[in-house]
């Protein structure tokens, strides 16, 4: 998997009140490093953009996420990396997924957002166009909750 | 101004649970329709598709609309009609603006995000590129929160 830099310098733009945020919570006073939202966020996209999700997950979602689909049902709220990695593994048993195309991130303080555009066969359907984002929120370097917008047809 | 339908039809899909929250909220009971967020957002972002943003807030933004911006300084939260509007204003009165394409929405309960690029030349410097996304929240049928992300260069 691919590893990430950590750095303790300070972010000097976007993402500059999360930055703050951590220096005043007391982790850096505890030894440990955190990455800032816009690093984080990049990361996370690279790897995205890579086709590396399960790495990106591993890396970065925290053991408490929680994962928020705009739909009803079982899966419209799952809560701890079990859960959600769980949805991944139905997910890729019951869609092919033949290409994606991943944008971003876009940044806001401690949030950000990713667009993914795929094309994708659902098990025993037509192929299908997908066009989606997903709003991540960090906490303390970690991801803790992500949740997708679904797109439609564009205006 | 283009006026946007307004129905009582729920809305089957995306967007269930907030239309079911409106429905339970005892606003229809009072005799006013109000639209659901998906529709919002439909109409939202054919008129910024159409360039026509002033319109859009008149038409979507609840008077106490908060508006914040991925920056520090005056302008990173602005609180109220009268003082969003003034933050247009200076934009446009400090950008002149080229072309913007509009991609979206994309929708989840009463949030949705529209994806705005642009080339604009800001007074005094070079033309530039501009990938943006907002996120709105919806309450009651107006516009409560935009919040802006930025983007940098593409993964």
């Amino acid at each position: 998997m691919c590893r990430v830099k950590k750095t303790r310098t300070r972010n000097r733009g976007l993402g500059d009140v999360t930055t703050r945020h951590y220096i005043n919570s007391g982790w850096l006073q505890k030894g440990r490093d955190i990455m800032n939202t816009q690093e984080l966020a990049k990361a996370f996209t690279d790897m995205c953009a890579k086709g590396e999700f399960d790495a990106a997950g591993n890396e970065f979602w925290s053991d408490d996420i929680v994962s928020r689909e705009p739909m009803t049902g079982d899966m419209a709220v799952l809560k701890g990396r079990r859960a959600v990695e769980g949805k991944g593994e139905w997910w890729y048993a019951n869609h092919e997924v033949h290409n994606v195309k991943v944008e971003g991130p876009y940044v806001h303080g401690d949030q950000f957002v990713v667009r993914f555009k795929m094309e994708v066969t659902p098990k025993g359907k037509q192929r299908m166009d997908l066009d989606e984002v997903g709003l991540y929120t960090v906490q303390n370097g970690k991801i803790v909750e992500e949740r997708f917008f679904m797109g439609g047809p564009q205006s």
